[in-house]
């Protein structure tokens, strides 16, 4: 068992990272880490909202959070949004 | 004072929102929710992010939560993933 399970959703179609995070539950994690930057981070909902509704049984969202990453970029450092949504074992 | 003062993020310039919340705040509202479905949720996180990080002081995320909201389209019901995220004056 590990607490430090992490799905990083990116531009592949959403069902992968479902996958992925279902996937992870079923190999006995106690918690997984959905996280997203940019434009990506709609998909990491949309990832929590249809594995929990769809696929997943006893499991519940822990905690969602939200912060700001500098990026290095061509242009400079620039800013982007990210976000993590931890899913658990309902208690 | 109201506590349900709510800006709906959608396909404008993230700034658009960013004013309106910051506007919100300056007319006493003690808490602003920000809304936001589908891929507009991204825009939404940006949004609360630039508001706290360059504008606002003293105040703080209190929530976030998102869902699933079942939409009528012309092909039928689908399911969206929403979210809402809540700023409060810190206490």
């Amino acid at each position: 068992m590990s607490n430090d399970n992490t799905v990083y959703v990116g531009n592949k179609p959403v069902m992968n990272y479902v996958l992925a995070v279902v996937t992870q539950f079923s190999n006995g994690a106690d918690e997984v880490a959905i996280k997203a930057r940019g434009k990506a981070i709609s998909r990491a909902v949309d990832t929590a909202e249809i594995a929990l509704n769809r696929f997943l049984q006893g499991i519940t969202k822990k905690e969602i959070r939200t912060s700001t990453e500098e990026i290095e970029t061509d242009g400079g450092p620039m800013n982007v949004s990210s976000i993590e949504i931890v899913l658990m074992h309902r208690v």
